[in-house]
Parts: structure tokens; C-alpha cells; sequence
């Protein structure tokens, strides 16, 4: 322990290695509950690549865990402390290295805001489109981390799409450099890709080439009120079945309608069943927004209310930024699950979702990014009694089997960590889980990048 | 070798298993000249998944090497035979599954046809956007395992971008499912983007999930002639650097425009030095290529010709179309060599890859994806002069030497093969080689599946 900080500090600057318990308690924990965390030994900040391989080298030699962290936004418990781990904050490298307009790339450490990332790009007509909910807040490593998803990406596609090279410093200290600053490249295995959603657990993304855009023109949003859940996810199926190209499309349920009315008077009536948001950002966007009002219509919306400028369209989208801290206030706890099914079962997935909280007696409120097939049901409950508790863990995982069943996945962008250890195994299998077994080994032999996440 | 072959007549039936040598000939190697090839021990051409999880047991019992197979059409080697080796055929699985327009996904097995597929594609109303030229005859488990491009790519992407979810036999006969049907999936590491681009060197691809899109409307093309191919470059960065997202943005030099008008009488003057193809697909195609036209002229074209309509277009295409068969009536041979670079340092590729054509006094025609940086220069030579064929090989090295100079990568999609083997490892460095190695390793671990390819 003496030894672990005295190398530290030999290759630190002072104000980058802390061991203040209060301080270090800080750095425990994401945003999920329920999920274990330990007190780390230390929490250091580098500044540097060379301090980051410093780091790791003393790790590998030691033999102490490394929790590597972003923001601690995460909702998986994947960047929790464990005992007696270095916690590796990447916050302090933040710096914007390169943004290319003919490249159309941007080069970034790790700890740069997804926000602050994303208005750099506008500066130069480019957009870099993951764009999570907590976007001003949570990093691009965090983002890398967790293959983070976001509202833009039924058109736009996910993190992964978007991160075209890495530097990365693995477990025993070494630099690799994985990937391109090219457009294509196919040059031996996608490594780079492999980081892309690791969660911390094969090495330390210390720099990053991501992908840009040309910024799309701003979006017109309408929302369409239904009387039932199976009308709005037959307006979905029907909208993409059509050839649609919405950069948004968002369904809140009645629960969650209820919740935003009840925090903040948003005028929507407490009878809707559902509210779907759709958008376009397209060169007639008024055009599109009509034909997706048809379909509404045709699917049974009783009421379509399309934006006619970028006031309203922001005005209609509060509701959706509202869902979740809205959905917070009904009880003293949440859990945000994230099951992600083909879009054509959407409907069948938040039916069921509804007879699980009946079953169980609880609200479960569902936001989802409705165009992907990816849902949020919010299990509420109040933490201090223990029998809802226990009802709200069961209802929670009683949503994945759901979705597992329906052809999805257990996580379609919030990752693994601890929450979902045990069904990260049931959805890849003994022979999916062995190989990526294989590759953790391969990378991290001793096992001490972020152990104990993901399997 | 008996044993082998009643193995696998045992399990197969009797027309998918050949020995006779004439035929097992015609299954020696791909379209790379210049890569080694064997003569298999056999040819087996399965039907159903249980058979090639039959034929991989038996490779596995008696440790007998196999060389995995679509169309053949790759230009690294990475198909080619090894001598006694099993070559396993996937070119009898072609039936495509399912076509799904809600969830926009297609079912295949491996050995559909990439054209089969967008025809049918089509006919709902969707897209299967990866076009590499081979698309009326290279393979869907082809293309996963190059990871192939076309000319799409500038705006849709590779195929990497497609492939949500795989179903593998691995080295030892277990069958893998990875990934998804679903838009979104973030369960563990990215295994189905390992196996694209592994150039069958980590398991069978006996079915893939891809993704669809809505089918564009119909692309407009111009054409612009330029007196130098710097030029042109400069045309190609300034159309990206505004933000245009062309359908296609293609590039011949002069030599290939000569070859072209030598070939087929196309009544482009012999005087350009690049020939520019920009195309798009947006609702206002005309007014996007007026732009792109303008462009043009302002770095320097002396004729901007933009189609009216999609018969045109289709000329102003043909040209390009004949880009490589005419190169290949220059001399004897060619080699097609595939560097991407970053589409900013476009025109120092082209100028560097007509003064290596200098050096050696060769002819080397270049085409190339140009918004993607991605360059194939088209060395000519005559095989049967070793003087000629050395320097060839020697003109191809400092092609690819030039390209990582420039911060691109020896192959932006055709692959490794055993054509690129030395100069993947230069790519990659030691570290990289080695986590490379050990997930081969970690699938493959008695080195059985497409071996001495890669690396
Ligand atoms: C209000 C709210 C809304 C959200 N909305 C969304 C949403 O819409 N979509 C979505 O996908 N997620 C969402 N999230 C979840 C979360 O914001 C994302 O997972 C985000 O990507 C985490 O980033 P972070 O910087 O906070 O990372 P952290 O939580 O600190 O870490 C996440 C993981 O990445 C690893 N990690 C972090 N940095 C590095 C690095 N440099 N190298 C290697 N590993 C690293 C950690 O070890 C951990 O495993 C939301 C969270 C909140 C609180
Ligand atoms: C005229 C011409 C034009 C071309 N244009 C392009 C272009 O524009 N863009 C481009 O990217 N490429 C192009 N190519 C190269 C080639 O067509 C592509 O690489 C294509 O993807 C190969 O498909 P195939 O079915 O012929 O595969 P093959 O050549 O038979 O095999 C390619 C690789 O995939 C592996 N493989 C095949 N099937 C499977 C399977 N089921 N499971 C596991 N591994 C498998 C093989 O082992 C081999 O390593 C062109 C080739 C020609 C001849």
C-alpha cells in the first residue's frame, strides 16, 4: 500500500494522486443504484499519456485493480470502485486535439464532454451525432466505454459508428494504437471496435479519432397522442415500414405522461396511453412531419401536433428531457432498465412491461427510443421498504427475460457493469461467453482492469 | 487422407464432396495474381449448418487445415488453397431467409450473391447499400469476411456497418450466435464486428443479420474533366469540406482515362489528366451537383458535365466502370493495389503513386474512391519479363510504403490475404501483432482455419 502510493507519487504531480477518504468516497460510484461499491486505495488523475502508462505499470506491478472512470454517469455500476482499486479518473484529460473538415474527424482525449465535443464540431458546420441524455455531462471515454446510444440515433447510428481509431494503454503499461484517421480501412482485426463498448475491462482509451458529419439542418418535431401503447408502436412500425427517416422517435407511456404532468404542467390530457415524438431534419421536414401525421392518424393517434419552427419543436421535445427525473419523484428510488427489441415488438414488449408492474404492484414508467426498439422501463420504488425493493429487483429482471424472449437484447445501450452480470451470461451463452472470456485474457491476464464487470 | 474423406462422405452427401483434380483445380484461388496457391486434399460444398459443423469436427479430429470459400472474386490470396487442405464452399448456402421491412434486416445464409440480395432488397422497397464492384458475383460471407467496400461507401459505409449479428461454426464445430436482430445491442464485446474483415480466419459465417435501409432515390451523376489530378484532389476536398454527402465521388487518372478511351471509344479528350464522378441521391440532386459543379470550376475544370437524367448518368458511370478491365489490356498483368488515406493528403498519394509509376518506368492507372481516400492504384506489367514483374512488385511495396507515410492504411478494403502479410504486421507494429495473434488464438487455438493468411 505504502509502496502502491509512494510510485504513484513518483510519477504523478501531487495534486493528481488523492487518498483523502472523503474525497475518495466521491469517486465510488455511477449512477446506479443498487449496484456494490468499494472504497478505492487511491484515486489518481493524470494529465498525460506517459502518467496513464505510469499508472498502469505500477498496477501490473503491484497487482492492484484499476477502475477506470469518465464521468460517472454510467447506469450499470460499471465504473464503481472496488476495494482497495486505483481508480483511474480520465477526467483531466480533456483536451480537443484536432478537428478536421475535409477529414471530417475530430482527434480527442478521453475526458472531453460529449457537449463540448459536439459544439466544437458546430464551430466548423460538422456535428458529432451520440448524443446520450446526459450529453453534458458524461465523456467520450465513458461514451466508448459503454457504446453509448442517444435520441439522433435511429437515423444517426450509435457510438460505435463514430470512433474510427484509439490509443489505448493496456494493462501492463504498453501503448497501442488500433484503427485509422481514414474514411475505410480493414487492415487485420477490428480492435478498435472490440473497445468500443469493453466498459474499462481491456485497457485505459487514453486519445480517440472520431468520425464528424456535415451538421444537419434543424430538426421539426411533432407529437402524436394515442389511446393505448399497441396504437403508438403500430404507428412506429408503420413510419419505418414506410421508408421513414425520423432523427428522432420517442414514445412516452401513460405512467411516464402522468409523471411529467404531475412535476411540471405541460397541458398533455392524463388520459393519453402514449405520446409519440417524431423528427426530421431533413430539407422539407414540414413535408415529412405530414406524412408521419397520416400514419399516426391511420394507426388511431386522437390527436397530431406538428411544430411549425424550432421554438415549438424544442417545447414538445421538454416532455421527453423531463421522463426521467419526472418518473423519479414518484417513489424514493429508481431502476432504468434498457431492453432493446426488434422495433416490430415493441408493442408486445411494453404490454408486457404493463403486466409486470401490475403482477408486482409497482409503477414502471417506459420512455423509449421507440424508432430503435429500445426501451426505458423505470421501475419506481421506494428503497427503504424492503418488500418493494425485492418486487422492484424481480420486476427488473422480469423485463429482461421479456425481452429475451422477444427476440432483444438485455442492454441496448446503458452496458453490463454489475446490474446485469448475471444476464449478460444468459444472453451470450456458454460458448459466446467463453470466447469473450478468451479475449479478456488475451488483454488483461492478470485480470485488473475494472474486474469483476461484465462477467 | 482415407480417413478423411470417409469422414466426410459419412456426413455430406456425395455431390458435395470432390476430389477429382481437375475440379479441385478450379477451386485453388481467388483473383490475386502473384499469390501462392496449393492443391486442397478436397473440395466440400455443404448445404446446411450441421454439415459444416461435420466438416470442421473432422478438420478438428484429423488437424487438417481449412480454407473457407465464397465466389473467389478477393485480390489478396485471402481464399487461396493450401496443399492438403479442406476447401469448404459456402457458395451451395444461397438462400436468403428472410426480408424484414419493419425491422430492416435481411436473413441470409453465406453464399447469396451481394446483387441477388439488393434485387431482392428492392422489391420491398429497401437497399442493401455495400456495392463492391464484384457485386453480380462475390458473395455476402465474401464480403463479411474483406469487410468489402464499393462505391457507395462515401455516404452509406462498408459493410462493417451492415452486419448486426452472426451465426458461426467455429474451428472445433460449436456453433456461435452473436450479436442481433434488434437496431441497437451493447451485450458484451462486439464479437460480430471481429468476425468482419477476419478473412475466415476465426469461424464459418453460416448466416448473418444485416441491416437495410430505406432505397434512395435515384442517384444524378456529373462528371468533371481536370488538367491535373492535384486539382481534382482539391475539387474532392473542397466538395467534402462543405459539407456535401455525395453518393458517389470517384476518380480516374489519366492513364486509366486513356485506357478507357482505348478501349472503349468514350470520347473523353485524351488530354485529361483526372476524370471526376460525383453523384447524389438527395431530393434536389440537380441543385446538389449545380453546387458540386461550381466547385469544380473553381478548382480548376476545364468541362463540368452534369446529367440529366439516369440514362446519362449511366454513361458518364460506364467509364468508370471499364476503369479496370481496361487497365488489364495495358500489358499482361496487373496488380491492384488498395491504400486509403486520409481524404485530405488524396492528392500527395497520387502524385507520389505517378512518380513510383516514373521511378520504374511503369504504367500505373489509378482509380480511386476518391471521398473515402481510398486509392487503387492498377500496376501493369508483363508477368512473363522478370525484369518488368520485379519491378512490379517493387512499384506495389513503395505504394503501400507511401500510403502509411501519409497516415493511411495498406488496404482500405480488399483485405490482407497472403498479398499484404508483411506489410499488415509494418501497419500494425509489435503490439498490435500480438493482440491480434492472441485472438486468433483464443478461437483458433490449433491454427486450423485459413492458415498463413493475415499474418
Ligand atoms: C440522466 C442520464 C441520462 C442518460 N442517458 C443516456 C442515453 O440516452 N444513452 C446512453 O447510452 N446512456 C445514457 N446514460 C448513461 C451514461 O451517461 C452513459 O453510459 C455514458 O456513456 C457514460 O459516460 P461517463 O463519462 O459518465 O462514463 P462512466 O460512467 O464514468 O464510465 C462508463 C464505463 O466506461 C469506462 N471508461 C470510462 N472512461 C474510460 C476510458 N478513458 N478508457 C476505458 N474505459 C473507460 C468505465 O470503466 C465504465 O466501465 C444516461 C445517464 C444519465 C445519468
Ligand atoms: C472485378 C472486381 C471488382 C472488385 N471490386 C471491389 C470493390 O469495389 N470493393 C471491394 O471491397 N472489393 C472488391 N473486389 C474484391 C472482392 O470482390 C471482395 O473482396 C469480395 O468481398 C469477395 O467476396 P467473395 O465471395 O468472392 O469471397 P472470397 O474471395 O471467396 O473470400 C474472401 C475472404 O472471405 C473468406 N470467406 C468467404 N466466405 C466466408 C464465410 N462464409 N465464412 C468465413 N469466411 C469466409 C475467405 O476465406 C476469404 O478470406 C473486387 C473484385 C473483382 C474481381
Amino acid at each position: 500500500m505504502d509502496d502502491l502510493l509512494e510510485r504513484l507519487r513518483a510519477a504523478l504531480p501531487a495534486e493528481a494522486v488523492i487518498t483523502d477518504p472523503d474525497v475518495m468516497v466521491s469517486y465510488g460510484r455511477d449512477m446506479a443504484s443498487f449496484c456494490a461499491a468499494g472504497l478505492p486505495a487511491v484515486v489518481v488523475l493524470p494529465r498525460t499519456v506517459e502518467q496513464v502508462q505510469a499508472v498502469m505499470r505500477t498496477a501490473t506491478a503491484l497487482r492492484v485493480p484499476v477502475v477506470p472512470q469518465g464521468a460517472r454517469t454510467g447506469l450499470s455500476g460499471a465504473a464503481n470502485a472496488s476495494d482497495g482499486c486505483i481508480v483511474l479518473s480520465l477526467v483531466k484529460m480533456d483536451r480537443i486535439l484536432e478537428i478536421n473538415p475535409v477529414d471530417r474527424i475530430a482527434v480527442v482525449e478521453p475526458g472531453v464532454i460529449n457537449a463540448v465535443l459536439s459544439r466544437a464540431a458546430h464551430e466548423h458546420g460538422l456535428d458529432y451525432p451520440p448524443d446520450p441524455s446526459s450529453w453534458e455531462s458524461c465523456t467520450i471515454g465513458g461514451n466508448i466505454g459503454t457504446a453509448s446510444g442517444g435520441l439522433c440515433c435511429v437515423k444517426y447510428g450509435v457510438t460505435a459508428e463514430y470512433v474510427l481509431g484509439l490509443d489505448v494503454v493496456l494493462a501492463d503499461g504498453r501503448l497501442l494504437t488500433t484503427g485509422r484517421r481514414t474514411a475505410k480501412g480493414v487492415a487485420g482485426y477490428d480492435l478498435t471496435r472490440l473497445f468500443v463498448g469493453s466498459e474499462g475491462s481491456l485497457g485505459i482509451v487514453v486519445k480517440a479519432v472520431l468520425g464528424l458529419r456535415p451538421r444537419p439542418p434543424a430538426q421539426l418535431v411533432l407529437a402524436a397522442e394515442f389511446d393505448s401503447a399497441a396504437a403508438a408502436c403500430d404507428a412506429v412500425c408503420a413510419i419505418m415500414e414506410r421508408g421513414h427517416t425520423p432523427s428522432l422517435l420517442e414514445l412516452m407511456d401513460g405512467t411516464t405522461v402522468r409523471a411529467v404532468n404531475a412535476m411540471a404542467n405541460m397541458g398533455l390530457p392524463d388520459t393519453t396511453e402514449a405520446l409519440l415524438l417524431a423528427a426530421f431534419d431533413t430539407a422539407d421536414p414540414a413535408a415529412d412531419l405530414a406524412a408521419v401525421g397520416e400514419l399516426c392518424r391511420a394507426a388511431g393517434a386522437s390527436e397530431v401536433v406538428p411544430a411549425d419552427d424550432a421554438a415549438e419543436s424544442e417545447l414538445l421535445l421538454q416532455a421527453r428531457r423531463l421522463a426521467l427525473p419526472a418518473l423519479e419523484t414518484v417513489r424514493t428510488a429508481t431502476m432504468i432498465d434498457d431492453v432493446c427489441v426488434p422495433r416490430s415488438r415493441l408493442g408486445a414488449m411494453i404490454e408486457g412491461t404493463a403486466a409486470i408492474a401490475d403482477k408486482h404492484g409497482l409503477t414502471i414508467g417506459v420512455c423509449a427510443h421507440a424508432g430503435d426498439g429500445n426501451t426505458h422501463p423505470v421501475v419506481c420504488f421506494d428503497h427503504q421498504d424492503a418488500d418493494e425493493s425485492r418486487r422492484a429487483l424481480e420486476s427488473f429482471d422480469e423485463i429482461m427475460a421479456l425481452g429475451l424472449e422477444l427476440g432483444g437484447t438485455i442492454t441496448g445501450e446503458h452496458g453490463v457493469g454489475t446490474l446485469k452480470k448475471e444476464w449478460l451470461a444468459r444472453e451470450l451463452g456458454p460458448v459466446g461467453l467463453e470466447l469473450q472470456r478468451g479475449i479478456k485474457r488475451t488483454f488483461d491476464p492478470l485480470n485488473l482492469l475494472n474486474p469483476g464487470k461484465l462477467f
